[in-house]
């Protein structure tokens, strides 16, 4: 399961690794929650939402972008927020969370820690053999996390086991 | 309830509000979650020393840190994940979440927004009427904030009625 975290849209997706690089897409969503609502309550509408796609589908392990601060700041306070949301559902869950950098995603999704919007996009349409470009944006880049986590995770494990 | 959000130390106190602006100290500690714990799981385990309290003490309101961009990077980050976490279990009850920044509380609390540890320490002790400080400063902050709703919680019901 990949997460773009973020309060006023939350990127979801669910992929399943196949042989070698294949990945195949399950599912794909955007969470939004309303920004005249108190915080809290936001966090919460947004818990209970990623709580129903952990129970739906039962991911074995959820890749999760890391919040930088960049931008507006309650903006990034916002997704912090919700960022620690959503790895408290997985943690109650018992299911692994791993942190990736944008950069580190646009790297092993394109090859090119700088790659833009319209680049990863493309990438993710062919990788996952989509017939159409997925969007808003933050569905694309939770498709992204996912597809990254799958690559990179056999490469984690074998540095792990060198240790 | 008062919580100063921290992932390292997070500090939780309960007061009760009591004629004019007395203020009764009813429960006050630090949970602390160990740096070398997963994110995900140092999460869970706030969260779940945090609804132990909530599930006790059962507050009407709780007053929490608003988390500004200041000092370390991933400490500030943390510290709003743990917020995050926090504020999800207030409103997973339905308890009121209000948010107070660090000069707010200062100003509540001793008349002036720039006040350092010490002299606030000594103000939570003097309106508290506890026999010795609290320690450490992470107890004496979810004090002061719950201090600092009580005192300032019939100004803002006065000004919303007033809207």
């Amino acid at each position: 399961m990949g997460i773009d975290p973020g309060l006023t849209r939350c990127g979801l997706s669910v992929v399943q690794a196949a042989r070698g690089r294949a990945v195949l897409p399950v599912a794909v969503g955007v969470v939004r929650t309303p920004a005249d609502l108190e915080l809290a309550q936001r966090l919460r509408r947004l818990s209970d939402a990623v709580e129903e796609w952990m129970d739906d589908y039962a991911p074995d392990v959820v890749a999760v972008e890391r919040v930088f601060e960049r931008g507006n700041v309650s903006t990034v306070m916002n997704t912090a927020h919700a960022s620690g949301v959503l790895m408290l559902s997985a943690a109650r869950r018992d299911i692994p969370v791993h942190l990736y950098t944008p950069s580190e995603v646009k790297k092993a999704v394109s090859g090119n820690g700088r790659a833009d919007k319209q680049q990863m996009t493309a990438m993710i349409t062919r990788i996952l053999g989509l017939t159409e470009p997925p969007r808003p944006a933050d569905a694309a880049d939770a498709l992204a996390l996912a597809v990254c986590h799958c690559w990179r995770a056999p490469m984690n494990a074998r540095l792990k086991g060198t240790l």
